[in-house]
């Protein structure tokens, strides 16, 4: 394979999911480990994997981290400790164990003690998904232009940390370091506060009495279905992610809560200069997310595909 | 026009922002009128409608209205009274008024006064936009397979009711009539809460000190970046359905707070058991939605276009 640059290997993938199964066929196409070994405990997941041909071997035993120098751990974050210390043992020297968890401290205080002397510890987490799960919803191309966020502790090997950040850049990441604690709180706000509050209005107004589900679905054009998206994504890793970054979640949701108060009052008391300027001021952290290239500048995500418009000098007047 | 098949003589669309330029667009598309008058005060848009075409007449005075048949006010909510008011001593006897505003009650209370006896006034309210502003905002099939909800009413004169239907159904839409209370409400959960907690966590992100704004920005693809697609929709539009739906909005913003509390209380606690039985609740709501066509089943809304995976058969390691 002339273009491939193999950052390892032996890649041990844990957990054929949406993220991990992304992580196999993007190692894959670029060329980033020399060989793959899918690891699930679900047979029908193992399965899949041999079906879609995402690696060399899968098996469901932890015994197939022997032999790898980099294991990618891709499951929801309430167990990565258990698999970590199902898998210890058969760790070899020098080895290099990341994860993919949404949440770091909790990651790391749950793995770190299961690891033997001389295996590095370079905690993960790549800001991308979709609300699809399972090893059919990857691609290749999901960590492309997204963000890597790496959260090695204190003393952690720099020629570890490298190589994961080059396998990271290998999928097409852009990567960036910071303390555990300060990333559950950069995430708390930009990723689970938004998905609470995304599957507690769905929750609301599935409960209704006086509007019928069939009225929400058929009215959700007006802004309901943007958040139904979200709302739709794992259960597992979700409610895994609020029990172990639960302390930031309530954080930003008191904060969240204290400035809807204060909006809630302006709509009470008619107070329309207060909410016109906020409604003015968030136009502006868009426009910085497009500029950024992460979000499209295409009208409604782009799902209201528009045929060319009638030009000004053509005869226009119906057809 | 061989296909054209008016539904009115002479249409005057009253606003040429994003949806009554989408109308204007849509009439002359689908030949839904003979002649099309712009009305707009603001002189910066009458000289896009002239410059794209969107009309056959383009003024900034309430004469406009003078000898049309069909009149669409597409002005923010909060404006119709006036706007009503201004154009009533121009109306053509037997004349039909309609609008689109987002709420109808208020509507309803703030331009039936001024409507001069014979003019018959179908309040309507297409379920449809995007986050785009302005007469370029429009396209003409920004309605089609959308709703529009129709709330006449009692004893509005059938036949001009049809007439907004059959319009309606001409630019591509489904429409259903109910009650502007009833409407109200609805909308209030499918629309209005949604946009005013989408607002509200946007502010809340940009109010941090812990977090940057560069940090909310590049990692908004956790969630985060799909809450500022509709708060970035117009804040004067948006101003007004809060302050003339005050009512609904309140109450169902206070169904949301109490089944968020109890969220809140869950993740304190550690009621994992809870989190997940919601969290795969919402996931049949969206599957409706996606089933009636009202959202696309694409991966994240379509956003991450995926190149074709390596099948099976094909030797898959590097490229």
């Amino acid at each position: 394979m002339p273009e491939a640059n193999p950052v390892c290997e032996r890649l041990a993938i844990v957990g054929l999911g949406l993220i991990g199964s992304s992580i196999a066929r993007g190692a894959r196409q670029y060329g980033l480990a020399r060989s793959i070994v899918a690891i699930d405990r679900d047979p029908a997941v193992i399965e899949r994997v041999q079906a879609l041909g995402l690696a060399d071997e899968a098996t469901g035993e932890a015994e197939g981290v022997a032999g790898a120098d980099l294991v990618i751990l891709c499951v929801p974050v309430g167990a990565v400790g258990a698999v970590a210390e199902a898998m210890a043992p058969h760790l070899k020297p020098g080895a290099i164990v990341s994860d993919v968890g949404s949440v770091k401290a909790s990651v790391v205080a749950a793995v770190s003690p299961h690891l033997p002397e001389g295996v590095h510890f370079v905690p993960a987490h790549p800001v991308a998904g979709t609300e699809y799960s399972g090893p059919d919803a990857g691609f290749s191309t999901l960590f492309s232009g997204r963000w890597c966020i790496l959260t090695p502790p204190e003393g952690t090997d720099k020629a570890a940390t490298a190589r994961v950040q080059a396998f990271w850049e290998g999928l097409g990441a852009i990567v960036e370091s910071m303390t555990p604690e300060h990333h559950d709180l950069v995430l708390a706000i930009t990723s689970h506060v938004p998905h609470l509050i995304a599957y507690n209005i769905v929750g609301t107004a599935a409960d209704l009495e006086a509007v019928t589900q069939s009225e929400v679905i058929k009215f959700s054009a007006g802004g309901f279905r943007d958040f139904t998206r979200i709302a739709a994504s794992d259960p597992t890793m979700w409610r895994d992610v609020f029990l172990t970054n639960k302390d930031a979640v309530l954080e930003m949701l008191g904060r969240f809560n204290e400035d809807l108060a204060a909006l809630a009052r302006a709509i009470r008391w008619g107070d329309g200069d207060a909410l016109f300027d906020l409604f003015t001021r968030t136009r502006a952290i868009r426009r910085g997310i497009v500029a950024l290239g992460q979000e499209t500048a295409e009208a409604d995500f782009g799902r209201s595909r528009t045929p060319p418009e009638p030009a000004k000098d053509e005869p226009v007047s119906g057809r």
